[in-house]
């Protein structure tokens, strides 16, 4: 996978690929609602591993049923390959 | 431990008791930093299982070497001594 910084068009493209994610100022972000706050956080630790996995590091925003999910990469100044495969994978968690 | 709105005045004086909390607009909230990600979510964990023995919730924002909480008594509309003390438990973790 390129460590490339993505233009706006590659972008756009990579998103249709996806669902419900959203593209605000190089950043892609989701809202995942949970019954409770322990799902929450159960969902949390397994994106956590995930991100560690793939040492590629989501911004993470959750409490009582909900968790927000936001990916950038940072030593790029914008979005790449990496921010969109973590995206997969927590979609298919 | 009383469930009621506290004013104004209260919160300045139980805050002085806190140490580096700030409150904004009813929610108190404090960031805290750590060497990297796993050690973010470590210390979110240990607040997760706080909040679920107090049955009171945080909002919690984390990433790679910091972890922000922020906590309000929603049914108050407002801070209560529910909020101070699980900053207090937050503190001593």
């Amino acid at each position: 996978m390129e460590r490339r910084k993505l233009s706006a068009d590659e972008v756009s493209e990579r998103l249709e690929g996806l669902n419900g994610w959203i593209a605000e100022s190089d950043v892609i972000m989701k809202r995942f609602e949970f019954p409770n706050f322990a799902a929450s956080l159960d969902f949390v630790n397994k994106v956590g591993a995930l991100a560690e996995a793939a040492d590629h590091h989501p911004d993470i925003k959750f409490g009582w049923g909900y968790a927000e999910f936001a990916m950038t990469t940072h030593d790029r100044g914008g979005l790449t390959d990496f921010d969109f495969e973590l995206a997969r994978k927590i979609d298919r968690l």
